[in-house]
Protein backbone atom coordinates (compact mmCIF):
# COMPACT_ATOMS: atom_id res chain seq x y z
CA UNK A 1 0.00 0.00 0.00
CA UNK A 2 1.66 3.48 -1.05
CA UNK A 3 2.08 5.21 1.83
CA UNK A 4 1.35 9.08 2.51
CA UNK A 5 3.51 11.14 4.64
CA UNK A 6 2.65 14.40 6.18
CA UNK A 7 5.47 16.60 6.79
CA UNK A 8 5.21 19.90 8.90
CA UNK A 9 7.88 21.73 8.73
CA UNK A 10 9.02 25.84 9.61
CA UNK A 11 12.15 26.63 7.42
CA UNK A 12 13.28 28.05 11.07
CA UNK A 13 13.76 24.84 12.38
CA UNK A 14 17.15 23.55 11.58
CA UNK A 15 15.39 19.88 12.38
CA UNK A 16 13.76 20.72 10.03
CA UNK A 17 16.52 20.91 7.62
CA UNK A 18 17.91 18.11 8.44
CA UNK A 19 14.30 16.45 7.82
CA UNK A 20 14.32 17.78 4.72
CA UNK A 21 17.09 16.45 3.26
CA UNK A 22 16.44 12.72 4.81
CA UNK A 23 13.37 12.93 2.97
CA UNK A 24 14.87 13.68 -0.48
CA UNK A 25 16.69 11.11 -0.38
CA UNK A 26 14.15 8.38 0.95
CA UNK A 27 11.66 10.10 -2.20
CA UNK A 28 14.82 8.67 -4.42
CA UNK A 29 14.78 5.49 -3.13
CA UNK A 30 10.92 4.49 -1.74
CA UNK A 31 7.73 4.88 -3.06
CA UNK A 32 5.60 7.13 -1.31
CA UNK A 33 3.67 10.36 -1.57
CA UNK A 34 4.89 13.25 0.30
CA UNK A 35 2.95 16.29 1.47
CA UNK A 36 4.86 19.38 2.26
CA UNK A 37 2.65 21.52 5.03
CA UNK A 38 3.97 24.99 5.93
CA UNK A 39 3.23 25.65 9.76
CA UNK A 40 4.22 28.82 11.69
CA UNK A 41 6.80 27.02 14.55
CA UNK A 42 6.21 30.19 16.50
CA UNK A 43 2.61 30.13 16.57
CA UNK A 44 2.69 26.16 17.47
CA UNK A 45 4.89 27.01 20.52
CA UNK A 46 2.28 29.66 21.23
CA UNK A 47 -1.04 27.85 21.08
CA UNK A 48 0.60 24.68 23.10
CA UNK A 49 2.76 26.10 25.49
CA UNK A 50 6.16 24.52 23.93
CA UNK A 51 9.21 26.60 23.42
CA UNK A 52 12.61 26.11 21.57
CA UNK A 53 14.81 23.77 22.47
CA UNK A 54 17.56 25.88 22.03
CA UNK A 55 15.90 28.55 25.18
CA UNK A 56 17.66 26.15 27.72
CA UNK A 57 21.09 27.00 27.13
CA UNK A 58 22.94 23.12 27.79
CA UNK A 59 20.33 21.97 25.49
CA UNK A 60 21.25 24.40 22.77
CA UNK A 61 24.71 23.73 23.07
CA UNK A 62 24.54 19.90 23.18
CA UNK A 63 22.24 20.22 19.46
CA UNK A 64 24.27 22.54 17.83
CA UNK A 65 28.34 20.82 19.58
CA UNK A 66 26.61 16.98 19.30
CA UNK A 67 23.29 15.97 17.85
CA UNK A 68 22.69 18.14 14.37
CA UNK A 69 26.45 17.53 13.35
CA UNK A 70 25.97 13.89 13.97
CA UNK A 71 22.52 13.32 11.88
CA UNK A 72 23.84 15.94 9.00
CA UNK A 73 27.05 13.09 8.63
CA UNK A 74 24.68 10.43 8.96
CA UNK A 75 22.12 11.78 5.97
CA UNK A 76 26.04 13.19 4.43
CA UNK A 77 24.47 16.29 3.73
CA UNK A 78 26.31 20.07 4.64
CA UNK A 79 24.75 21.94 7.84
CA UNK A 80 25.90 24.65 9.74
CA UNK A 81 24.50 26.56 12.75
CA UNK A 82 23.26 30.04 11.41
CA UNK A 83 24.44 32.85 13.88
CA UNK A 84 21.29 34.91 12.88
CA UNK A 85 19.42 32.31 15.06
CA UNK A 86 16.17 32.17 16.17
CA UNK A 87 15.04 33.82 12.60
CA UNK A 88 11.29 35.40 12.79
CA UNK A 89 9.76 33.03 9.91
CA UNK A 90 6.64 35.01 9.43
CA UNK A 91 7.45 36.27 5.90
CA UNK A 92 9.53 33.48 4.94
CA UNK A 93 6.54 30.97 6.21
CA UNK A 94 4.17 32.87 4.28
CA UNK A 95 6.33 32.50 1.16
CA UNK A 96 6.31 28.79 1.00
CA UNK A 97 2.66 29.15 1.00
CA UNK A 98 2.83 31.31 -1.71
CA UNK A 99 4.81 28.91 -3.42
CA UNK A 100 3.07 26.37 -3.34
CA UNK A 101 0.23 28.22 -4.72
CA UNK A 102 2.55 28.75 -7.52
CA UNK A 103 3.71 25.21 -7.79
CA UNK A 104 7.52 26.08 -6.94
CA UNK A 105 7.68 25.31 -3.50
CA UNK A 106 10.44 22.77 -4.03
CA UNK A 107 12.73 25.38 -5.29
CA UNK A 108 11.52 27.36 -2.98
CA UNK A 109 12.24 25.75 0.33
CA UNK A 110 15.33 24.26 -1.08
CA UNK A 111 16.81 27.51 -1.41
CA UNK A 112 15.18 29.26 1.66
CA UNK A 113 16.99 25.87 3.70
CA UNK A 114 20.18 25.94 2.39
CA UNK A 115 20.08 29.88 2.52
CA UNK A 116 19.70 29.45 6.48
CA UNK A 117 21.03 25.97 7.27
CA UNK A 118 24.73 25.87 4.64
CA UNK A 119 24.95 29.50 3.78
CA UNK A 120 24.04 30.97 7.26
CA UNK A 121 22.32 33.80 5.66
CA UNK A 122 20.54 36.24 7.37
CA UNK A 123 16.65 35.76 5.55
CA UNK A 124 15.41 38.02 7.84
CA UNK A 125 16.65 41.02 5.87
CA UNK A 126 14.35 41.21 2.67
CA UNK A 127 17.24 42.09 0.53
CA UNK A 128 19.33 38.93 1.03
CA UNK A 129 16.02 36.90 0.45
CA UNK A 130 15.30 38.68 -2.91
CA UNK A 131 18.82 37.80 -4.02
CA UNK A 132 19.17 34.19 -3.00
CA UNK A 133 15.50 33.72 -4.52
CA UNK A 134 16.80 35.48 -7.87
CA UNK A 135 19.65 33.51 -7.97
CA UNK A 136 17.79 30.37 -8.05
CA UNK A 137 15.40 31.62 -11.01
CA UNK A 138 12.36 32.02 -8.04
CA UNK A 139 10.88 35.18 -8.57
CA UNK A 140 10.81 37.11 -5.60
CA UNK A 141 8.20 40.10 -6.69
CA UNK A 142 5.48 37.55 -7.26
CA UNK A 143 6.16 35.40 -4.14
CA UNK A 144 6.08 38.70 -1.89
CA UNK A 145 3.41 40.33 -3.45
CA UNK A 146 1.54 36.85 -3.61
CA UNK A 147 2.72 36.69 0.59
CA UNK A 148 0.90 39.31 1.19
CA UNK A 149 -2.61 38.63 0.14
CA UNK A 150 -5.24 37.47 2.67
CA UNK A 151 -5.87 33.82 1.85
CA UNK A 152 -2.15 33.11 1.75
CA UNK A 153 -2.06 35.02 5.42
CA UNK A 154 -5.22 32.74 6.47
CA UNK A 155 -3.56 29.69 5.01
CA UNK A 156 -0.43 29.49 6.95
CA UNK A 157 -2.64 30.76 10.37
CA UNK A 158 -5.15 27.86 9.06
CA UNK A 159 -2.53 24.74 8.71
CA UNK A 160 -0.56 26.39 11.93
CA UNK A 161 -4.17 25.37 13.93
CA UNK A 162 -5.07 22.10 12.28
CA UNK A 163 -1.92 21.07 13.32
CA UNK A 164 -2.08 21.57 16.92
CA UNK A 165 -5.60 20.09 16.33
CA UNK A 166 -3.92 17.20 15.30
CA UNK A 167 -1.53 16.73 17.63
CA UNK A 168 1.33 18.64 16.75
CA UNK A 169 3.74 20.56 18.98
CA UNK A 170 7.08 21.19 17.19
CA UNK A 171 8.51 20.49 14.13
CA UNK A 172 9.04 18.67 12.18
CA UNK A 173 6.63 16.69 12.52
CA UNK A 174 5.24 13.62 10.15
CA UNK A 175 1.99 11.79 9.85
CA UNK A 176 1.07 8.65 8.06
CA UNK A 177 -2.50 8.91 8.38
CA UNK A 178 -3.08 9.20 12.08
CA UNK A 179 0.20 7.95 13.42
CA UNK A 180 2.27 10.56 14.68
CA UNK A 181 5.90 10.84 14.59
CA UNK A 182 7.80 13.77 16.40
CA UNK A 183 11.30 14.91 15.00
CA UNK A 184 13.83 14.46 12.23
CA UNK A 185 15.46 11.87 14.03
CA UNK A 186 11.84 9.33 13.50
CA UNK A 187 12.85 9.04 10.19
CA UNK A 188 14.40 6.02 10.75
CA UNK A 189 11.58 4.22 11.66
CA UNK A 190 9.38 5.77 9.16
CA UNK A 191 12.01 4.17 6.68
CA UNK A 192 11.83 0.70 8.52
CA UNK A 193 8.07 1.18 7.68
CA UNK A 194 8.71 2.48 3.80
CA UNK A 195 11.00 -0.90 3.51
CA UNK A 196 8.50 -3.25 4.90
CA UNK A 197 5.75 -1.79 2.35
CA UNK A 198 8.19 -2.28 -0.52
CA UNK A 199 8.74 -5.69 0.52
CA UNK A 200 5.18 -6.77 0.88
CA UNK A 201 4.76 -5.10 -3.12
CA UNK A 202 7.36 -7.36 -3.92
CA UNK A 203 6.40 -10.60 -2.78
CA UNK A 204 2.83 -9.79 -4.37
CA UNK A 205 4.61 -9.15 -7.86
CA UNK A 206 6.24 -12.54 -7.32
CA UNK B 1 39.34 -0.48 21.90
CA UNK B 2 36.88 -1.47 24.43
CA UNK B 3 34.50 1.91 25.21
CA UNK B 4 33.17 2.76 28.29
CA UNK B 5 29.68 4.21 28.67
CA UNK B 6 28.36 6.89 31.43
CA UNK B 7 24.69 6.35 32.11
CA UNK B 8 23.26 9.09 33.74
CA UNK B 9 19.76 8.09 34.61
CA UNK B 10 16.59 8.68 37.40
CA UNK B 11 13.78 5.48 37.80
CA UNK B 12 11.33 8.28 37.43
CA UNK B 13 12.39 8.64 33.94
CA UNK B 14 10.11 6.33 31.40
CA UNK B 15 12.30 7.17 28.74
CA UNK B 16 15.46 5.62 31.31
CA UNK B 17 13.48 2.63 31.82
CA UNK B 18 13.40 1.81 27.72
CA UNK B 19 17.19 3.13 27.69
CA UNK B 20 17.63 0.14 30.99
CA UNK B 21 16.10 -2.48 28.97
CA UNK B 22 17.97 -1.48 25.37
CA UNK B 23 21.17 -1.08 27.82
CA UNK B 24 20.80 -4.69 29.02
CA UNK B 25 20.22 -6.15 25.62
CA UNK B 26 23.49 -4.18 24.56
CA UNK B 27 25.38 -5.67 27.47
CA UNK B 28 24.41 -9.06 26.52
CA UNK B 29 25.93 -8.63 22.94
CA UNK B 30 29.11 -6.30 22.84
CA UNK B 31 32.16 -5.55 24.78
CA UNK B 32 32.14 -2.42 26.29
CA UNK B 33 31.60 -1.32 30.08
CA UNK B 34 28.76 0.51 31.14
CA UNK B 35 28.76 2.62 34.17
CA UNK B 36 25.87 4.02 36.32
CA UNK B 37 25.60 6.93 37.44
CA UNK B 38 22.21 7.95 39.65
CA UNK B 39 21.61 11.41 38.96
CA UNK B 40 18.15 13.36 40.52
CA UNK B 41 16.46 14.56 37.37
CA UNK B 42 14.48 17.55 39.57
CA UNK B 43 17.66 18.90 40.37
CA UNK B 44 18.91 18.64 36.80
CA UNK B 45 15.75 20.67 35.32
CA UNK B 46 16.25 23.48 38.55
CA UNK B 47 20.14 23.76 37.66
CA UNK B 48 19.66 24.21 33.44
CA UNK B 49 16.18 25.73 33.51
CA UNK B 50 14.63 22.61 31.56
CA UNK B 51 11.52 20.79 32.38
CA UNK B 52 10.14 17.77 31.96
CA UNK B 53 8.48 17.14 28.61
CA UNK B 54 5.56 15.65 29.94
CA UNK B 55 4.55 19.56 31.05
CA UNK B 56 3.59 20.26 27.39
CA UNK B 57 0.45 18.14 27.34
CA UNK B 58 0.56 17.74 23.55
CA UNK B 59 4.22 16.04 23.91
CA UNK B 60 2.97 14.05 26.92
CA UNK B 61 -0.05 12.50 25.46
CA UNK B 62 1.98 11.93 22.18
CA UNK B 63 4.68 10.24 24.50
CA UNK B 64 2.45 8.48 26.11
CA UNK B 65 0.11 7.37 23.12
CA UNK B 66 3.11 6.78 20.24
CA UNK B 67 6.47 7.37 20.98
CA UNK B 68 7.17 5.13 24.09
CA UNK B 69 5.32 2.21 22.97
CA UNK B 70 7.10 2.48 19.49
CA UNK B 71 10.13 1.79 21.57
CA UNK B 72 9.40 -0.52 24.10
CA UNK B 73 7.88 -2.59 21.12
CA UNK B 74 11.19 -2.14 19.03
CA UNK B 75 12.89 -3.37 22.13
CA UNK B 76 10.85 -6.25 22.57
CA UNK B 77 10.53 -4.77 26.42
CA UNK B 78 6.82 -4.45 28.59
CA UNK B 79 6.14 -1.23 29.25
CA UNK B 80 3.29 0.53 31.45
CA UNK B 81 2.68 4.54 31.51
CA UNK B 82 2.66 5.34 35.55
CA UNK B 83 -0.60 6.96 36.69
CA UNK B 84 1.67 8.28 39.58
CA UNK B 85 4.17 10.14 37.53
CA UNK B 86 5.72 12.11 38.31
CA UNK B 87 6.83 10.66 40.80
CA UNK B 88 9.00 13.10 43.42
CA UNK B 89 12.69 10.32 43.05
CA UNK B 90 14.72 12.17 45.75
CA UNK B 91 14.58 8.72 48.42
CA UNK B 92 14.75 6.20 44.88
CA UNK B 93 17.54 7.92 43.88
CA UNK B 94 19.27 7.86 47.67
CA UNK B 95 18.58 4.22 47.60
CA UNK B 96 19.68 4.08 44.05
CA UNK B 97 23.58 5.81 45.66
CA UNK B 98 23.28 3.44 48.53
CA UNK B 99 22.60 0.35 46.71
CA UNK B 100 25.98 0.55 44.34
CA UNK B 101 27.76 1.18 47.91
CA UNK B 102 25.86 -1.85 48.96
CA UNK B 103 26.77 -3.42 45.34
CA UNK B 104 23.09 -4.15 44.72
CA UNK B 105 22.62 -1.36 42.18
CA UNK B 106 21.60 -3.97 39.39
CA UNK B 107 18.94 -6.09 41.80
CA UNK B 108 17.50 -2.62 43.20
CA UNK B 109 17.24 -0.85 39.93
CA UNK B 110 15.47 -3.22 38.12
CA UNK B 111 13.63 -3.94 40.76
CA UNK B 112 12.49 -0.05 41.04
CA UNK B 113 12.70 0.04 36.96
CA UNK B 114 9.39 -2.70 36.59
CA UNK B 115 7.47 -1.59 39.87
CA UNK B 116 7.32 1.76 38.15
CA UNK B 117 7.11 1.50 34.39
CA UNK B 118 5.45 -2.52 33.95
CA UNK B 119 3.34 -2.85 37.34
CA UNK B 120 2.06 0.79 37.48
CA UNK B 121 3.12 1.18 41.61
CA UNK B 122 3.02 4.24 43.19
CA UNK B 123 7.23 3.91 44.30
CA UNK B 124 6.35 7.38 46.08
CA UNK B 125 4.82 5.49 49.10
CA UNK B 126 7.56 3.73 51.38
CA UNK B 127 5.57 0.90 51.98
CA UNK B 128 5.23 -0.37 48.51
CA UNK B 129 8.82 0.37 48.05
CA UNK B 130 9.51 -1.95 51.09
CA UNK B 131 7.35 -4.83 49.67
CA UNK B 132 8.88 -4.66 46.40
CA UNK B 133 12.54 -4.69 47.31
CA UNK B 134 12.12 -7.31 49.70
CA UNK B 135 9.78 -9.59 47.34
CA UNK B 136 13.39 -8.79 45.31
CA UNK B 137 15.66 -10.42 48.18
CA UNK B 138 16.63 -6.95 48.47
CA UNK B 139 16.98 -5.16 52.16
CA UNK B 140 14.79 -2.14 52.52
CA UNK B 141 15.53 -1.48 56.22
CA UNK B 142 19.57 -1.43 54.80
CA UNK B 143 19.04 0.15 51.73
CA UNK B 144 17.11 3.10 53.77
CA UNK B 145 19.58 3.66 56.14
CA UNK B 146 22.51 4.09 54.22
CA UNK B 147 20.14 6.20 51.99
CA UNK B 148 19.41 8.39 55.12
CA UNK B 149 22.75 9.05 55.88
CA UNK B 150 25.29 12.02 54.87
CA UNK B 151 27.37 10.66 52.30
CA UNK B 152 24.60 9.16 50.29
CA UNK B 153 22.75 12.35 50.21
CA UNK B 154 26.12 14.47 49.22
CA UNK B 155 27.20 12.00 46.70
CA UNK B 156 23.29 11.92 44.95
CA UNK B 157 23.97 15.74 44.77
CA UNK B 158 28.08 15.50 43.49
CA UNK B 159 26.50 13.42 40.66
CA UNK B 160 23.63 15.59 39.70
CA UNK B 161 26.02 18.88 39.97
CA UNK B 162 28.70 17.15 37.82
CA UNK B 163 26.55 15.36 35.19
CA UNK B 164 25.01 19.58 34.77
CA UNK B 165 28.77 20.47 34.64
CA UNK B 166 29.36 18.31 31.86
CA UNK B 167 26.57 19.63 29.67
CA UNK B 168 23.54 17.22 30.65
CA UNK B 169 20.32 18.85 30.92
CA UNK B 170 18.03 15.15 30.86
CA UNK B 171 18.14 12.00 31.42
CA UNK B 172 19.15 9.34 30.24
CA UNK B 173 22.12 10.65 28.90
CA UNK B 174 25.49 9.07 27.79
CA UNK B 175 28.72 10.03 27.46
CA UNK B 176 31.63 8.39 25.29
CA UNK B 177 34.83 9.71 26.95
CA UNK B 178 33.52 13.75 26.25
CA UNK B 179 31.09 12.99 23.48
CA UNK B 180 27.64 13.11 25.01
CA UNK B 181 24.09 11.85 23.67
CA UNK B 182 20.62 12.91 25.16
CA UNK B 183 17.91 10.41 25.08
CA UNK B 184 17.18 6.75 25.11
CA UNK B 185 16.75 6.74 21.61
CA UNK B 186 20.15 7.70 20.73
CA UNK B 187 21.35 4.07 21.99
CA UNK B 188 21.04 3.27 18.20
CA UNK B 189 24.06 5.44 17.03
CA UNK B 190 25.94 4.30 20.26
CA UNK B 191 25.33 0.55 18.80
CA UNK B 192 26.26 1.61 15.13
CA UNK B 193 29.91 2.58 17.48
CA UNK B 194 30.02 -0.53 19.34
CA UNK B 195 29.55 -2.94 15.99
CA UNK B 196 32.26 -0.75 14.26
CA UNK B 197 34.37 -1.53 17.09
CA UNK B 198 33.51 -5.15 17.06
CA UNK B 199 34.46 -5.64 13.13
CA UNK B 200 37.47 -3.48 13.95
CA UNK B 201 38.46 -5.93 16.97
CA UNK B 202 37.83 -8.69 14.88
CA UNK B 203 39.95 -7.65 11.95
CA UNK B 204 42.89 -7.13 14.69
CA UNK B 205 42.56 -10.94 15.88
CA UNK B 206 42.59 -12.16 12.03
Amino acid sequence: MLKKLDFYFDVGSPTAYLAYQKLLQMKSIYDFKLIYIPVLLGGIFKLTGNQSPALIPAKGRYMELFDLPRFAKLYNTSFKSNPHFPVNTLSLMRGAIAAQEMTCLNEYINCVFKALWVKQLDMGDPKIVADELEKNGIDYNAIIQLAQSKPIKTKLIDNTQQSVDRGVFGAPTFFIGEEMYFGQDRLQMIETLLIEDREQTESLVK
